[in-house]
Formats: C-alpha cells, sequence, structure tokens
C-alpha cells in the first residue's frame, strides 16, 4: 500500500513516464523489502507557472537565464 | 477543518463529482462526530499516464486487458 | 489505486478509525464503481497546534472557547 | 527544504501567483528562521467542480449565489 | 476553502507555530483577495531522518557539518 | 526542486530511511536528466492504525494473518 507522489516539470514523453513509475517502484520495493505489486506511483506534472523556488516563480527563473 | 484529498481517475461528469463529494463529507462528519459544514474535499483527477500500479503506468494495464 | 488522505484532528480510538476507513473506501468504491480492494485510505491526525483555520492556532481557538 | 502546497482556485493570472510564491517563501522564511532559497512552493489550481465545501461542490455554492 | 500544508522541520515552539499559521494566511488571503476565515493551514513537522536533499538524510548533513 | 513524497509503514532503522532517500533521488534523477541536488525526499511513517487498504484497517489485516 506504500503510495509515491513526486511532483516535478511537465514531463517529455509517456516512455519518460513508465520509467519514471518503474524505477520508483523498484527502488522503493527493494528498500521495504516488499512485492512490488502493491506500490503505487503518482506522478504530478507542474507547469513552471505554478512552482517556485526562493520566492520566485520556475517561469521567472528560466525566462532570465535564458 | 478536516480535508479530504482523493487521487483517482479522470471523473466522468459533474454529478459524479457531487455525488463523491457529498458522500466522503457525509462518512467524515458521522465519524468525527463534527458538522459537515467544516469539512473540505479536494478531488484530483490522474490520466492513466500519470499513475503506477506494481510498476507500471494505469495506461499500459489497460491497453493490455483491452 | 485510488488513495484517500484525510487529514484531521488525533483520534479517539481504534474503532474510529476503522469505521472512517470502512466508511470513505465505500463511499468512494461506490461512487467510482470500483472494488473497494483497490482503495487505499490514510488517515493524518495532527495535533491542535499544528492545524490554523483563520489565521488562528486549533490549540487558541479551543483554549478561548473553553 | 522546507516545502509549501497551497491548494486553491484557479488564479487569475502570473503576476498574482508570482506575488502568491513570493509572500509564502517570505513568510516561512522569516518565521523559521532560513534562507529563502531553500523554500519550495507548489501552487494548485483546482475547478470549482473538484473542491467541495460543507458537502456540496463549490461549483453548485458559486451557481447558487449568483 | 484553500488550503496551505508547510513540510518542514521539528518547530521550536508554540508561538513560533502561531507565527506561522498567521503569516501565511495573511499572504495567501491577501493575494487571493480573500476573507482569511476560509483559510485553512497545515503544518507537517519532519524529523531529519525522515527528509533528504540531494540523496542525503538531513541527519547525515547536519552530522557532517557539526 | 522535485519533491517526492512516500507514505509508507514505520520503518526499521535510519539505514533503512538512508538507501529509501537515496535510491528515489537516484531514480529521479535520472529519469528527468536533473542534478540530484535538487531533488528533495519526504518519508511519511504511518502506523498500521492509520492506514485502510479495501475497507480495512492494515492493523487489523495483520492481525488476522498472523
Amino acid at each position: 500500500m506504500p503510495t509515491i507522489v513526486i511532483d516535478g516539470p511537465v514531463m517529455k514523453s509517456v516512455e519518460q513516464k513508465r520509467r519514471m513509475v518503474e524505477k520508483l517502484t523498484d527502488a522503493a520495493a527493494e528498500v521495504y523489502g516488499y512485492d512490488k505489486k502493491i506500490i503505487t506511483v503518482v506522478i504530478r506534472e507542474n507547469s513552471p507557472e505554478n512552482v517556485g523556488s526562493g520566492g520566485r516563480l520556475i517561469a521567472d527563473i528560466h525566462a532570465e537565464s535564458s
């Protein structure tokens, strides 16, 4: 029943999401010593306008550095 | 002030969401013994490409079983 | 795989938690039209010193009204 | 590494999000006594059809009061 | 109904929590243009053994730098 | 700034937590193509009385199967 929620950027492809789910599940199953069948992963994709770091929007940090 | 967050699939209709909010709120209010006025529900709808079970995307599990 | 997380006060007994899990699961299973086997519930118990409503700690609201 | 997640309505503009990230970060940094560089904020925007208060959808409460 | 959840370290005092709730609520109410009465804050206190940054436990980072 | 939150059982040792943080961080960093420095992991440990699966407390499922 463990649940992993990962909050990050918008992802590039279904293949990238597939790998994320596979690798996070394998990591958790191994460390807990659980069958991976009972592990759920939820990927949250966030726009750079909806995340801030150090008090600034990621969208603004990206705009400045480009 | 209790808050219920439910992470599940994309829902079929506003009517289904209305019933989800009503039933989860009633359940929590009854068990806590609280007025339902102070209970908040947030429904998160997740694409089958963003959820994994047992290390595989729900999108892939669905594709295989159809 | 739906997951329900409920954030509320410290609960009174295991029996109260048992009823919370049962009722929230039944509600979600019925509205989604899913088997309840795939539904997970996580109860988070929060001290009144760790929750605020309207800008004030629940602990302070309780102290004032008692 | 503190992380602030705020669940609220759909926001009006990037400028409003910019101010939210700035003000929440400043508040947390000051109270913790931390450099704001290590604070992350995630803004979740929720449709009024996906949030309930007192057992009713925000969408329905709005419809009735307008 | 907006809800703010802040995940950070164990806090030093009730007074520090009181200020956190007050300041985060004021910030969100002002930016949303809402009455602060409808805003909830939940403070999650995490042990340095339960948080990692850059792949290392905060507990280990602290041990090394002291 | 990606943040991984894992909700599972009470863990056995600090060493187990250390490995969980290390492995989840490595997995996410590799799949996103990010430096692991910007990834945060939060481990939430839940009592078997506070988690339900299929409408039943984990504590009850364990008691029955032992």
